[in-house]
């Protein structure tokens, strides 16, 4: 069974649901509350989400999906982390992951719309895999990282690409607001391959495939990855680990190719499902926005 | 009046706190709610804690100070924001600035340790003029910017210079647990310069002067940089922008600096005060922390 966050239109809080179908069971709590539990605390909340009666739930179709988690304590990014993709940009094989950051006010959700701003048309899209984090961990090692991870999610790792190589740092390019989809919802970790490895993952622009790779590609698998990072920070639960993207991206096409407004984009991983999300411009990127008690 | 997050021996809730002269009056809410509440609800906050009988007031050198927002929803850094500290380090004057991030969990606080990890002996200072957001903003211009700004505090942005390196981007070697202190106060904005500019801004490691320079030789100042990173993304309340560091860090130095366990790092800038931290080593890097439901 899988988890989503949403709201409903009678309703602005978000709540944690279970899919059962074609709804949603309400549960108690939240992702983060949830993906602390462990797998077996998983199971008994997938158990209970089952007894909800049909009466009782929402159509999914009817709900408005949120980030998986919708405010992580932080989304950790991976680079160049496919051969075939390091090769593209004209990357070799790098020796260490390239890491950055994105901030919680860059995501969406699926199904919400995927924000091009006023200020750049170099919209690409980044089909990745996302790790959620369940407990708190320092110091893994091979043995034991696989214990740290919740589950797995589809992530679009919306890149502005003139942003993020305005300076040598691309975190900049990489956090516009509402850039970075997460979605559509958690597949325990129990329900998938070890690391989420071997998976079928592709983007789709419009239909069209635009990249067809495999979650064994990477360079550094999840293990490794959850070693590298944990060497350095502490692991919350709810924080995200984005895997990195396989070749095929708009820029590094002949010509180049940029999502625009009315395009559908698709992430889809096999055994987690498709991240769907329409291209809509920043409505007027003119118009400051300022809110607060002396506005 | 200045304003801390702090907890007591007696607490461990971190609660919001105004300075009186050596001691701490507790405030309800929290610093974010506190800088949502813009310059007029800072003022009033002020007065409120000098009504404040004495003794109902901790003494501050009793209380253990937290960082000023203890988890921001973003933490943009900015590199090479001197002239001289870019020139040191091979660097030509940018066109656009150099942003990263950093996470909540990577912080430390006045007084608290600044932590040396075990795998590196690399870690150096960067004293730097940090920027607490007040205003939800977007689209930010000159003439407005500064209305999103509740205060200023100080931040040393610890490093780990190898693992800065270790790909071209720096994101890992700023993210170490407790490396990135902020503190050890707000000051707010309207106590300040326009924009905090002309401060005098210092570094010194064991009492030593490593850095000296002031506020006023930004290549990218607060209101610039407002507009630049409001261009790209909302700022919220609580928000933390670290605004660069001046020439004279470790690494740079012949021979290199390196800060180790016992060294009192110090961080000041005028107008706000001295942001002070012992370094200490990891207590075991070999020994791993994982906890959870399962553990």
């Amino acid at each position: 069974m899988n988890f989503v966050t949403f709201r409903t239109a009678a309703d602005a809080t978000p709540h944690l649901g279970a899919i059962v179908g074609e709804s949603v069971a309400i549960l108690p709590g939240d992702m983060i509350g949830l993906c602390e539990k462990g797998a077996a605390g998983i199971a008994a909340a997938a158990e209970m989400a089952a007894e909800i009666p049909a009466a009782e739930r929402q159509p999914l179709a009817a709900v408005e999906l949120l980030p998986v988690v919708p405010r992580p304590g932080k989304i950790i990014c991976m680079g160049l982390n496919y051969a075939d993709h390091a090769l593209e940009g004209g990357n070799d094989k790098p020796e260490y992951p390239s890491f950055f950051l994105r901030c919680p006010s860059s995501l969406t959700a699926h199904g919400a719309p995927l924000r091009r701003p006023h200020v750049s048309t170099r919209l690409d899209f980044e089909a990745e895999l996302a790790v959620v984090i369940g407990r708190t961990s320092r110091h893994l090692v091979a043995t034991d990282a696989l214990e740290a991870v919740a589950g797995y999610s589809c992530f679009n790792d919306g890149t502005l690409r003139d942003y993020q190589r305005k300076s040598a740092q691309w975190t900049i390019g990489k956090n516009f607001d509402e850039t970075g989809s997460f979605g559509p919802w958690l597949v325990p970790a129990s329900t998938l391959p070890a690391g989420a490895r071997g998976l079928k993952i592709e983007s789709r622009l419009n239909g069209t495939v635009m990249q067809r790779s495999n979650t064994a590609h990477m360079l550094f698998p999840v293990v490794e990855t959850l070693c590298l990072i944990t060497e350095v920070m502490t692991l919350e639960p709810g924080d995200v680990i984005i895997m990195g993207t396989p070749a095929g991206v708009g820029y590094a096409r002949t010509p180049p190719v940029w999502m625009k407004a009315g395009d559908t984009i698709e992430i889809e991983i096999e055994g987690i499902g498709i991240l769907s999300n329409r291209i809509e411009d920043e409505v007027d990127g003119n118009v400051k926005i300022v809110a607060g008690a002396d506005t």
